[in-house]
This record gives C-alpha cells, structure tokens and sequence, in this order.
C-alpha cells in the first residue's frame, strides 16, 4: 500500500516514522512515497511535493493521510483526494466536525474508506470503541475530558497552587499549548471532538453550532482551592446525551467529587465514558494528543483500512433534534458581583463569592441564568455539577 | 447465522437476549437455534437440547456460544464443536488459560474462529484492543483490577469500614461473590485471565503455573486504615511485564496512591492498563462481569467473526521465558511477629505491626521474604507498592 501524507510538521512526521518502523520488521506492506509542504520546507525529506496534483494524479498512491489541520485547504484535498479514489485517514478535527457527511458521501461515492479516528481522543481507540459499542447497543450518552491542555493547565493550577496564567504559560514552553490558547481554553477544540463522536454515537448529522460552548479561561486558583476544601476538583468536559429523537450537547467546566476517576486524570491525559444500555458505562483513558499515540490512531485507521475492518455502519441518518431541555443539573457560580433571588431564582449564597442553584434546573434555564451573571461580571466562574 | 449456546445460567440466557433484541431490530441476521443444558431445566427454553452432539452434528449451525464455566467438560465440547468446523467464542477463562494453544491450533486447523474477549475484563474491549494495540507497538507491560468481586469487597470495607468478612458476605448477598469466594480473594480468576493477556500482549505461550499468585484475603480493615491514614488504597492486581525475551508476572494486593484512577475505581468496575512504545499509556474501565456485560462481548465476538474481523494475528510463537528478576519493587509488610534486620534484609518498622522494605527488590528476593513472614504469621498481610 502507496502512502502520501499531506503536512510534515509533528504528526506527519510521526506517521512517516511509525510506517517505517512496522515496515521494517515486516510487519505491514505499506510505505510512504510522497508528502506534501511547503517549498521551504523541501530539505526536511526527499518526498516533499508541493503540488497535491502529485499526489491525488499519482494513481501509484492508495491512501493519504491528512495532518495539515484547519479548515482550507484540507477540506479541498480531501474532497480531491477522495474523487480520485484514494482512501483518506485525516487527524483533523476541525474539518472533520465541519464536513463530515460530504467526506462519507464522497467516499461512499467514489468506493474507498475516509476514516478519522486520531481527530477525537488522539491515542485513545474511542471512535471505533463508539461505532463498535454501537453495533450492539444504544449509546445513550458519553462525556469526559477531550481536550490535554486544559486538563494539563488545571492540575497544575491544582498540585502546583498557580494561577491559570502561570500555568498556561508553562503549558505553552512545554508544546501542550498553542501560541495562541483559544482554541483549547475557549472550548472550540472540544466542541469539534464532541460533534465528531455525537455523530458516531448517535449516528446522526450533528450541527457543531447548535450547542452551547463555554469557556473555562474564568477559572482561578480560587476556585479550585474552595472546591478543593469541599473535597471536589473541576475539569473541563465535552458531554452530549439522546432520548427520544431529541439530542443534547454543551462543552463547560463541571465539579467532580474527588474520587471520581475524571478528579484524579493527571497532566494532559483525557478519558472519555460512554454509557450503553447492555455495557453500561465504559471508560477509554489515555494521551489525547501528541507526535507518537496521535500517528498511531492514524496508523491504526490505515491498518484496519488495509485488513477490510469496519467496527460499524455509518449513516448519519438518525433524525435528532437539539433540544435544551433534556439535562436538568445544579450549577455553582463564583461572582464578585451580588446574586439574589430577586435577580435569579433558586440560588443560595455559599458565601465566600460562591453561590449554587438550589434545584437542578434545565440547560435553557442555564442559559438565561449565565446570561444574568455574565452581564454583572464577566470574569464570573460557572460550573455544572456532574 | 445459526447459533448454538452451551449452558442456560446467567451469561448464556444473556447472549440469547441480546441476539434477539439485536435480531428484532435488523441489525444481525443471526439467531440462536439449540441451547444445550441439563435435562432438568428443559423447561426453561424450547430450544434446549442435553446432548451436545445434537449441537457439533448439525450441519445448520455456523457458531457455538460456551458459557458453561469449568474445565470440563467445556474443553471436550469446544474440541468437538472446531472438528466439526464450527466457530467458538468462550467467557470461560479457566479453559482458556489452560488450553489457549489447543484451542487456536484446532481453529486454524479446521478453518473456523475461536475468540474469548468475555473471558478477560467481562465487557470491557480489552483483548481486542491489546491484540489491536499490538499491530503497531510493542506491549512491555498491563496491569489492573481484573476481577470485580475483590474491588467490591475492598471498596465495602473502605467505604463502610467493614471487616473483610462482612464485606465477602454482602458481596456474596448481591451475587459479585460466589458461595465458595476462593476462585475470586485467593486470586485463580485473577491468574487466569492474566495469563490470557499476557498470550496476546506478548504473543507467547504462558504457563500460569509459572508465575506467583497471593490470596488478598489477609487484608484487614486495620490495613485499609493504615493506608488511608497515608493517603493511600489497596488494590488486589494482576501484572505481567516482558524484556529481552523474558516475562514476569503475579497476583497480589498492591497499595496505590490514592490519587491514583486504581484508588478510585468503585464497586466491583474494573479497569486494566497497557503500556506501549508508541501509543504510551491506555486505560480501560468497565464491568468486569455481569449478565449483560459479559454477553455484550460474546455478542461483539459473534459480529466480529461474521463480519471477518481481526484485530492481529496470533501465534504465540515468541519464546518468554518466565524471570523473577525484571521488576524490582518495594513491599509494605503488616505482621503481628516481630520482624528485625537480623533476620531480614532491607527492612524498616514503621510502628503498629507495619514494616516497609527500605530498597527495591527483586521478585526472587521478594519470595524469600514472604517465606520467611508468612512461616512466623500466616495471617501477615504483604503488597506491593505500585
């Protein structure tokens, strides 16, 4: 099997060097023959090609493997990838969460495989844990911790007492963050692993932009440290539930009692949990990111490409509805401006800054009660309670 | 797909029902056709038949279910049942440990498949993953809670500080435990299912009589105490690790930070770790057994081999040799003899009956020590530190 590899930077690279190594011991059949970048980066290996014509006109190369990331152009050389019969493997959660139905269309089409396996939980087999779980039962929902640097950015916050700032920015000298942060902190990074695996777990077209994202950059040492004492831990998850053709899915901070597993995952590890109505509840754990667990999912997808291996059928064609009314949760706020039942119902001052919501209240409940303390003080904490 | 079951207790009635349910939904062109069973629970299903050559003799059935448990017969029955070039899935660890290699061989020979993912880790898809992460890495290592009865005894005495006694009664009550608990506390279904990982890990074969397995039935709530008093839990797990061509493994309480996610796992949950050299750490959590659990990953087996699936090949042909030597680890003693350095090595009193080793020592060295513990006091409690 012919391979070109779209992106030479840290998981294209690591792809290369994993397909070398099973080759070498004769492990696997395959070999990478081209891979695409930029002129300048034409020293970095004697298979650099800068024009994808090369390689989508190249009928010697059987799969491509798409490790740019973003939107464009991956969305277009995938697509043109796909027309030319080639099987697709991509990392790339963004386009994947974007343009999932066109890419299973197009391969369905054009008779090859598009699998995406490294785009959600990195190392972690969770998408074809999902599909396969799926063959037998109904998931009726899934949640956890999608996204290492923000995992990595809290317990630090938490075993280290820094603030989020500090910690950040070592997040940053150590590569688990990015120059700019936004896409991990702010949430848009989860929201796309989310969408990905609510649409192979629900099997249906998931609007990414229908669900409520929250950011957890509001958090503070404070805050930890006060759940700390009332023998809690906050994380950052990604959750999506379905009942009766109806769908639910947020991305927000949320407290965990200290013992539960998510409290204790350490540095930039992630865990995702699925519950299924004959399995009952499963949990995937392992290094979401990263050059070598991120090249093996997509060594994986190749793997299982050339063997014929299929975990489950794909359709996306469940019709679901968002709905905002399907969750009901207690939420704690920190604010250091004034709530009182006269401007939010339900509420009950903690003191020390921290109220909580007397009742388990519905997302579009939620949503105005954020609204409320977000208008006062935008710097607020809001948390829901797992 | 015509499907025969081997024994109507709990998991078998739980394949029949998931088949049907999946039957009824169009997702599976399977069926369960003859369920072989006693003469005295006839009653119990119209499918049942008492001779298990009405099963192995019809030509019509493609697969064979074996739930019964136990040596033998199952051995013979799934013997006979590949001759006649019918496929097999298992959730009888016991038979698997002791004749993985008869059973694959007789497979091979005769064209059909023989897969035992309930055996191992109940419902969770830990031998599929194992034997999947092994296409890529090599597996130096896995550890874990591999049996739920033992975390749910220690979990009941940690929660509500029960003595090990209450606790096995309760568990006994809810039917985690069996009426004779020995298979479960002295560690043999532990044993079992270490030596079926350590098979597929390390494609090897293992005997299980080669390495040691320590009962967890010494541990007191005076020990959970102690330890909780250091911020730390006892676990009862299972190991194995491979090096330059030799492996080592064992059975035995070991104590974990209590942050550790093995501190916190809950109930009779379990959850098994592997190490590989590219994708790193992987952990996975779920229901160790069950009714529908297991049946869930008899069923998945059942799909897999309809629809061709195979996460790598095995063969067992790497040569491990068995070494007490690999690991090297410290061990936390509790005794109510008196343990001084005349007449052990590398041992200090920690106060209140407990004792620690003050380096690492090797396993070989570690069997001399609790030789010489053990003769003084039968019930001394000894773990490992983690």
């Amino acid at each position: 099997m012919k391979i070109a590899i779209l992106g030479f930077g840290t998981i294209g690279s690591g792809v290369e060097q994993i397909v070398n190594e099973i080759k070498s011991k004769d492990l696997m059949d395959c070999e990478v023959v081209k891979i695409l970048d930029l002129p300048k980066n034409k020293d970095k290996s004697n298979l650099i090609v800068c024009d994808i014509k090369e390689i989508s006109e190249d009928d010697s190369i059987d799969l491509v493997v798409e490790t740019m990331g973003g939107i464009h152009p991956a969305y277009e050389f995938i697509m043109e990838c796909l027309h030319h019969k080639k099987h697709v493997v991509t990392a790339n959660k963004a386009v994947v969460a974007a343009h999932m139905t066109d890419f299973l269309q197009a391969a369905k089409e054009y008779e090859v495989e598009f699998r995406f396996e490294a785009s959600t939980g990195g190392g972690i087999p969770w998408l074809a844990s999902v599909q396969k779980a799926r063959r037998v039962d109904e998931i009726s929902s899934f949640y956890g911790i999608f996204n290492g640097t923000t995992n990595y950015i809290l317990d630090s916050m938490n075993l280290k007492n820094e603030e989020f700032d500090v910690a950040l920015k070592n997040a940053q000298e150590l590569g688990y963050a990015e120059a700019n942060p936004s896409a991990d902190i702010d949430g848009y990074d989860v929201q796309n692993k989310v969408t990905i695996s609510a649409a192979l777990a629900f099997d249906a077209k998931i609007d990414m932009n229908e669900f409520p994202v929250f950011s957890m950059a509001s958090i503070t040492h404070k805050d930890i440290e006060y759940l700390k004492n009332h023998h809690q831990m906050i994380k950052y998850i990604g959750q999506a539930i379905q009942s009766n053709h109806q769908y639910e899915a947020f991305v927000m901070p949320m407290v965990f009692d200290e013992h539960s597993l998510e409290a204790n995952i350490p540095s930039n590890f992630n865990i995702i949990t699925l519950n299924g109505n004959t399995i009952g509840e499963l949990k995937f754990y392992g290094q979401g990111a990263g050059k070598l667990p991120t090249a093996n999912a997509i060594v994986q997808d190749i793997l299982d490409i050339k063997n014929n291996m299929y975990y489950g059928s794909v359709s996306l064609d469940n019709e679901l509805v968002y709905s905002d009314t399907l969750l009901q949760e207690r939420y704690l706020i920190r604010t250091n401006s004034i709530i009182n039942s006269a401007c939010i119902d339900h509420i009950e001052n903690l003191g020390a800054n921290f109220y909580i919501t007397t009742k388990a209240i519905t997302t579009k409940e939620f949503k105005e009660l954020s609204r409320t303390v977000l208008e006062k003080d935008e710097k607020a904490m809001i948390a829901k309670y797992m």
